[in-house]
This record gives structure tokens, sequence and C-alpha cells, in this order.
């Protein structure tokens, strides 16, 4: 799919990080998906994506992203290499909107309930960036009418062995979802769970989420709605609570607001605007104002090709 | 589109430059092109491209340049990201060539009124390389029946704001076709005006051009004639100013001849020969000898696929 | 292609080089190649492929690596860029399984007679890795019948011309084919003489090669055979000689065991498994003992699509 739009950033200010505060944000995603069929009926396959973003005003080139391959059997799925992760395949984590977060580049993704703090994006998903080829991991979907599972676990190399094993479930009655993802690891301040329960309600979507990230709590609050034909307004508010100080004295990052510092602790909330184009392409506009004081306003197309 | 051949070029040499002065030299550019229509008739799109090249000896690998993304309807497109730019788009401007140049890579472009000096593609253009993303632009592109326009506009992050803005127009009459584009930009010695007058005569063509490159002048004259049914020839020779003492003094690149060196300043020239070989394939050899003094010679094949 | 497996290697340990002796390896790799024809029935075409790994845990991205392009015409074709190499296209060199090695990703190829020491891999061969864009070398190939003949040279950038040039020929009787390869090289210990015979007998197959690497000999003897309608089972063995003192004097790597040390000298076997799951996919499996003393087994699934 292609996204480009224009990015508001108050974050941004040539005096201060030489980026101009209103950028251009785009992505280009190639997807390169391939399978094959065993007399058996075991499918094996992989995926790789290109992607070429820019961000900041910082154009990027796209190279192919670590691959994950699979092999699936009935309702079981094993899969190796850039795994998705059972956190990051939980329902009921990221929003509703074509974007996934607010906005047409997810504007920081502060929405979601596993990220606080400076621990953002601390768990094992499937990666489409330059950075590295992604998580190197296994793991084991098994889905079963309303019922799924997810396992998956990773280690990196290292003299110590340093280990993320999650695990997920969910389960679907009538309109309603809910969905249970925990992380055990032995990275710092990495052992989550978040739980959410989700209503699809024809013209109205609601969702409440919550997540324990080692001690520190954030409680999401969601809902959107159909206007008319091809409209939608989705808004959404989290609440995050702050570390303690026995963290911060153990060396882990500080959110706590101060008089003089607006940091993590608090309120985010925003809104986020879609109008379908027709054609797989929509207009995408959002707003939202990080608990850290940080706003952005983004708008701009997307579409499906 | 591939194509591969051999270069002599005598400013290399293993004694001084490690590089031999006859070496291969090759590209193969995959594009990649996408697009969808909305409901209400704008088409959206993007282009990628992934070319691997060897130059001098060295091969390079591949990987995806930044992307332009475009929405268009009727006679307007926007574009953004690695925009064309609106003097990379001026009629006019490259040779009448299947590389757009003189041999099979171009062999440095310099038949462009619009390279003089040290100065050479000092603007803003559509980047197929590893270097980086490109440009980060926006433009508009209008169409209407003979008459062509295009703004283009890119500025880069740092503390103090660096732009290039652009305009190009071009109209065609008959055989011929007139053009003139400028660009003022913050950037050292970057502002340019380029005009160029174009007739395409059956069995012959002819162009002329000029630009002012901030001070320093250079003329472009420039004749193709088709021989038979399968060959062409083209025959170039442009005349390029000295830069001004003052401008020396502050700091811009030197290009005057001395009793020893024979830098920029004087006449290039160059012929070149093509011969379609059928099959969207054709045999491509070029000579050319630039105002400093360097002489290449290159030939080879060139192939559509 | 695609395939991914599980890797056992006793030279990886965390407490010694950080990687667990247990990994999984995977490649994924999509392979573009692209022709035209002439009207004089010259075809002009080009491959690249994208790839990406993993291996020894460290998960890799991807990107395009160097072109080969090629012109072929009756039985002659000319290739340029990254070639493939007279040494490398050599019949009865590679092992006869679906990884050209044993396993799943080779298991570092010690089957070959062409690797000894610690000189491997020291020829031209079409490269797909994202170290470099390959050789940038020009080769002829020439086929006629049961004939097939291999001419191929490169050379580097460097003050000095440091070249490799390549002939193989091979020729096939009945049942048997017969190959003969040498390099001819400015580099140090790169000269090297190959010699092969394999026999396909149906069920059966045999083989026997031999190389004198500028004084290294080695040999190896290698046979499988099918078992039932989709087995078959490989066993090689190999026996490199000892570097002699006079080459380790001059700088050489030495391979020599000592009481203390099990270096390349002596012998390497391995056994290889293939079951064909049908639909292009198959189960591998293999372990080997190098002639050093490194143990890897190796099992997992390859693919194609």
């Amino acid at each position: 799919y292609g996204r480009f739009g224009i990015d508001y950033n108050d974050a941004n200010d040539r005096a201060v990080n030489a980026v101009p505060s209103t950028t251009i944000t785009s992505r280009l995603r190639l997807q390169f998906d391939m399978s094959t069929e065993t007399d058996g009926g075991v499918v094996l396959g992989a995926r790789t994506r290109a992607q070429i973003e820019s961000r900041d005003n910082a154009p990027g080139i796209g190279a192919f992203n670590g691959a994950r391959f699979y092999a699936s059997y009935g309702g079981f799925t094993l899969g190796v290499g850039n795994i998705i992760g059972a956190i990051e395949n939980m329902p009921g984590l990221y929003l509703e909107t074509r974007t996934a977060g607010t906005g047409i580049d997810g504007a920081g993704f502060v929405s979601l309930v596993t990220n606080v703090s400076n621990e953002y994006f601390n768990w094992d998903a499937y990666s489409s960036g330059l950075g590295g080829g992604g998580a190197n991991g296994v793991e084991v979907l098994y889905t079963s009418g309303a019922f799924n599972g997810h396992l998956s676990y990773s280690t990196n190399n290292g003299a110590v062995a340093v280990d993320r094993a999650a695990v997920g479930v969910s389960y679907t009655f009538g309109d309603w979802t809910a969905a249970l993802a925990a992380q055990d690891t032995d990275e710092l301040w990495g052992d989550k769970v978040a739980v959410s329960i989700a209503g699809d309600l024809g013209q109205y979507g609601v969702r409440l989420a919550y997540a324990d990230n080692e001690g520190i709590s954030k409680w999401g609050l969601y809902g959107n709605m159909d206007i008319g034909a091809a409209s939608n307004v989705l808004v959404w508010v989290t609440e995050e609570d702050a570390v303690s100080a026995a963290d911060v004295l153990a060396g882990r990052g500080d959110n706590r607001d101060t008089a003089l510092l607006d940091r993590g602790e608090g309120t985010s909330y925003g809104i986020h605007y879609s109008y379908d184009l027709g054609g797989g392409a929509s207009f995408e506009a959002g707003w939202r104002e990080s608990s850290a004081d940080n706003t952005t306003v983004q708008a701009g197309v997307y579409f499906s090709f």
C-alpha cells in the first residue's frame, strides 16, 4: 500500500532539532507473499516486505526486511524468523484505523496500553524496517472456531541468554472479543500483562484495554462511529500511571511529571477521521496530544493497489 | 531496462586512481509503478525503482530508492516525495539518446547546459540511486494541449531552511518545442535560468539550449539524423564560460583554464551512434571530449523488458 | 525459493562466541530474470536476486545483488557483471542435494574439493549476498551437444592488477560426465586445477573429484541412492592434504594437525537425507563432521514457489 500526507509535530523545530515542524510523511510498502502446499496438505510459505518511508523530512530507501517463514496445517501454524509475536498479534491492542494508530503514520502509537514511559515496542513484532531483520523467533498459532491461541519465543545472541516468551489467547462471543496476552522476558522492565475487550456494534465500536507493564499501569478507552456511508470518527483516551521511585532508582526511565517537566505520566487523547474515497483509497486525518505534552496533526491519503 | 557495455575513460588509470582505464559499465533497473483510482476520478499512485549499477569497475548492489507519490486529476498532478523537479523535467535539456547522455551510461552528462564547473546536478531530480531517498519535495504539474507547466519545491533538514524552488514551462507549436525553466535556491551558486528550443523535423532533429548558472553561461547545440531504417547519429557541442574572479574569491569552484590546467571552461563535444536491434534492444556507442580534457568512449547494448 | 530449519553447530557456544549452539537457519530468495530477443536472434538478458538470510541467529535484511548480464546466440553466451565463473560452474563440484551442500544451508560446503584450509570460495562465482556486487567479470560459455566450455575473467580495482582467469570443460558420455576446471590468478595461493567424474546410474549416483589447490590436494568421494519413491540418501567423504611448511613460512594459512589442534588437514565426512513432500517442497536433513573437528546437524524444509 501507499500513503502520504502532511505531518505537524510540535516536537520538531528547526531551532531545536533541525527538523521543520511541518513535514511530509509517507510510506510505500511492497509485500511479497509466497507459498506452496505439500501432498500432505501442509502449506509452506514466507513473507517479506520492501518499504520506503519518509518521516521528519528524512527520506529513506527501501530494502527487503527479515523474512517470516511458516508451515500451517489445519488450525495450527508454526512460524519462524521475523515472527508476528503474541503481544503484537493480540486483538484489541492497536487502533481500529487503517494506520493502526492516529493520523497517517500512527503518530507514535501512544494509544497502545503496552507503550509506556520510554518503553515503546519492547515486545516481539514483525518488523518491516531497515534497522535489522527483526526478531528471530519461533511461534505457534492455533485457531479453532471463536478461539485463537498464540505462543511466541525469541532469543538474542550474547554471552547470556536474553529471551522473550509471550502467550496470547482471545475468544469471540457474538459482537464481543476478549483477549489476554502476557510476556515474560529477561530484559529489564519487559514483563507485561495486557487485557482487552472490544465490541463491534454495527455503526458503533467500543473498546477497553488495560496493561500492567511491570508495574506501570495504563488504561485505554476507545470509541468509533460510522457517519453516513463513507466516514468514520474515532476518539480515544489513555491514562498512564507513574513509575515507582524504587524502579527509577534501579535505573528505569522516569515518566513522572514534575512542576517543570510534563513527562509520560498522565492522560493522552486523540481523534481520527477517515473518509472512504473508493477504489481502495481513503482520506485519513488525526490529531493527538500525548501525556508528555507532544501534539501531532496529520492528514493525507492511504491507498491499496 | 538493462544496459551493459565497455567504457574507456582516460581519467581512470591504475597508477593514478587505482581504476583500470577500460571497464565494464552496466545498469539493471526494475521499476515498480502502482496506482488506484478513487470514485471521484483522482488517480493515486507511487513509483519506486531498484537499480543495480557497475561503474568504474565497482559493482554495486541494489535497493529501492525513495518513492514518488502522486495524485492526479484532469491535467493536474500533485507529486510528493522523491519528486521529478521542474529543471529536470524541462524539455530540451537532456540528449535525444536512450541513455539521455553520450554512450552507455551518459558519460557524465557534460552535454547539459545546466551542468557547469564543479556544479553538476545541483537541482531537484528524481533520484534512482542508493545514496539516499532523493529530494523530499512537493510539485505541481499541469498539462493542457500544447502547454506544460511545472512548479517544484523542496527543503532540507537543518537549523536554517535551505530551499529549492523551481518553475518550468514549455509550449509545442508544430514541430518545435520551446521551454524555459528556472531555479531559485538558498544554496550557494544554485540559481539557474535555462531555455531551449528543439525541432523534430522527421529525419533530422536540431536543438539549441542555453543556461545562466548564477553567472556562468553555457550554450549547447545539438543535431541528430536518422540513417537508413535503424541507425541514428547525434552530434553535440557546448561552450562553457569562465566563472568570475569575484565568485572564486567568495569560494566558488574555479573552472578557468590556465597555461598548465585545462579546467571546465571552454568547449565540450561528442558524437553518439545508435542502431536498433529490434525487440526493444539497441546498440549504443558514444565518444565525448569534455572541456576539462577528459575523453570517454563507450559502446554496448541497451534493452527493455 | 524458501528454506528454514534448525542448525546445531558445535562451534557455536554462548560462552565462546555469544551464539547459541542451536539456531534457526533460513533463507528466502526472490530471483528476477528478464530478457528480450533482437530481430537477429540474439537474446539479451539479466538476472538479479534479493535474498534474506538468517544464520547463527543473526537475521539479515535483503537487497538486490549485483546483476549478471548476458547476450546469447546459438551455443554461445557472453556474460558480464556478476558472472557465474568457470570453476563455480564445473559439473561435479557441488553436492547433488537441493542445497548443493549438507543440511539446510550447506553447512560450510566443506564437501567441495576446491575448499581447503582457510581458502574457501577463492574463485569467481555468482554472488547472491549483500557484501558487495560480486565479481565484476566477463565470461564466455559454449555448448555443443555433450560438450560444454567456459572461460571467465575478472579483475579488481587497485594500483596493481589482480586478475582471475579460469577455464572449464566438461563432456557427457552416456551416464557419465567428466569435467576439468582450472584457475590462474595473481592472488596468493589461488591457482587451482580440479577434475571430476560423475555417474548417474538411475537409482544410484557416484562421483569422484580431485583438486590441486596450489599445492594442497583434496580428494572427494560421493555416493547417493534413491530409497522408495520419495527418499534419497547421500554420503560423502573428503581427504585434505597438509599445506607445505614452506608455504606456511611464506604466510599461507596453516591446516596441519598438531597434538593439540585439529585443523583442516584430514578427513571430512557427511550424510544427507532428503524426502520429497510434493508441491515443490522437501524435508532435508544433514550431518557432517569437518576435518577441523566441527560438527553440524541441520534439518528443515525447502520449498519452491
